[in-house]
């Protein structure tokens, strides 16, 4: 009967609106409606965040919000795509504070002025369990110009962008479990840097981001275009503060995952148009193997070539159910 | 090293790829690539559900997959849109049975029958807390035929679909607080019918869907047209097993939200074109009230013009928190 709006709505009132864009109509009407620009292809993809799984359940909610919206993003960047906006789902403790939300808003509000995106529109529910939090990202590309997964092929070099292994030393340095002086890895853990703006749409012949760790996302690449890899340990570019972690935490670096860098198949030829494009986008790139006919595999081969063994390739969530 | 794939990614091969559609690239890509139908705008959603709070965590998950996919369509049947796909987040616990993952994939394929859409993409990831879902719906409408929230009119009808507060009374039902011999309104509950199809694009001035609550998700309308509404109680159409309920139950029947019906403003002039397209989708319509001209107050009348007293208006997941 009241002018009043109920909890919920002032808390999306408060919150999230400020973060709306065109066409999420003020977040007011139960859907937003998006023209996408002329002539390009709309690039989607959802990706979810569980307390204590994903990110630690102190960790700043400015930065929860950033993580959420980056590892999306860097979907994105692994199809070669442009940021268009996003929808998110957030489900939280019903006694969760105001100020846990309007901190949550204001690393979103960054990061949407850092990647020129808006929110389109979401919903927010009560959950007697962890923080869950869901989001939607949507880019575009040119027609048939998504950088796919598939299309590696034998002979393709295997390169990667940034440092790797960061993503998951951060993780242990923010539990206490490995030094980190200047908070510099548990940084890395926290807020991941997407590729967006390195533009391989017509370089790569397929990409992936490293999300679950190197190897097994590289392993993805392989089994989607049949082909295996071949990646050289010593190649692999670590930070300085991973090199400093020493060198038992290579394994962890090659298989931890939270990287969010791109594993990108260049074929020989396109070599040189990488390099501009990582030059345009500031962004380091280093071969550290090859697609290599052969069943999809990928072996990590120390300085002599030898096959490095590894407990296991990357991160699942799920234990082999008896069905498996 | 392995050639096999993780748990995780088995999971996704046996039980969603099945689902997926042109565009979801066999969800083997970072991202879908979707070109929206020529000369369409795109309308999207998301709405997240969570066990215990949306569903009840024994329910099928046959149904609970519905009912996710259900609850997103009927926002978009509220702005007039035609289904196209959709993107879903499935956190479960570690330990979810493969079996479970079966069911509720089984619910989802008969639905995407039924819609005539496919999934696009997703993530699955494992949570400590309760089973946790997200899904993002994608439709299109003619540019600038979306239907909105905010432009009713006073003088426009207040119509709505189906009946009201079989939902609510369905949960009350399904906790065994109250009878119900043919499990008709438990049913309700689990399974809701979106009104897909009633194409309201071009009659409605505004519409909204009742999810919250009839009161509330008016209020809703209301509060974006900036007007107010009447509702005439004993026309607010209730079916046979709400009647049986008793009077007693008739505030609850108007609050208590999970009707997943229409709740539509229609100018006068347009009442005939909304029959017949009430006819046309097989849909039952029934004027209850009126948008009147004044604060955005709903009042609900008896018989006798008497306003109704409420104790609450709808659902809301939050309790006001200090800062509110």
């Amino acid at each position: 009967m009241a002018e009043e709006l109920p909890a919920e709505f002032r808390l999306i009132a408060r919150h999230f609106r400020p973060l709306a864009g065109p066409g999420a109509l003020d977040l007011v009407d139960d859907a937003a409606v998006l023209a996408p620009p002329a002539g390009r292809e709309l690039v989607i993809a959802a990706d979810a965040m569980v307390a204590g799984v994903h990110f630690l359940p102190d960790d700043p909610p400015e930065l929860i919000g950033r993580k959420l919206l980056r590892v999306n993003l860097s979907d994105l960047a692994a199809m070669g795509a442009t940021p268009l906006g996003y929808l998110m789902t957030v489900a939280t403790q019903a006694t969760t504070p105001d100020a846990w939300f309007a901190a949550f808003a204001a690393g979103l509000a960054a990061d949407q002025a850092e990647y020129g995106i808006h929110l389109l529109g979401g919903d927010t529910v009560a959950t007697p369990g962890p923080v869950t939090l869901s989001l939607t990202i949507l880019g575009h590309v040119a027609p048939g110009q998504a950088v796919r997964r598939a299309e590696a092929q034998a002979g393709d070099a295997l390169w990667v962008t940034g440092t790797i292994g960061d993503g998951a030393l951060g993780l242990r340095a923010a539990r206490g479990e490995i030094a980190d002086p200047d908070a510099w890895l548990a940084g890395r853990y926290r807020l991941p840097r997407p590729r967006i703006g390195l533009a391989i749409s017509g370089i790569a012949a397929a990409a992936i981001d490293v999300s679950d760790g190197l190897v097994q996302d590289v392993g993805h690449l392989c089994r989607a275009s049949g082909v295996g890899a071949e990646i050289a340990a010593d190649r692999v570019p670590l930070s300085p503060a991973a090199r400093a972690a020493g060198p038992a935490w290579l394994e962890t670096c090659l298989t931890g995952g939270d990287d969010y860098e791109l594993a990108i198949a260049v074929p020989p030829e396109r070599e040189a148009a990488l390099h501009a494009a990582a030059a345009r986008a500031g962004v380091a790139v280093t071969r550290i193997g090859a697609f290599i006919a052969g069943p999809p595999r990928v072996a990590v081969l120390d300085a002599d070539g030898t096959v490095l063994p590894l407990a296991r390739e990357g991160w699942s969530h799920f234990r082999e159910s008896p069905a498996g």
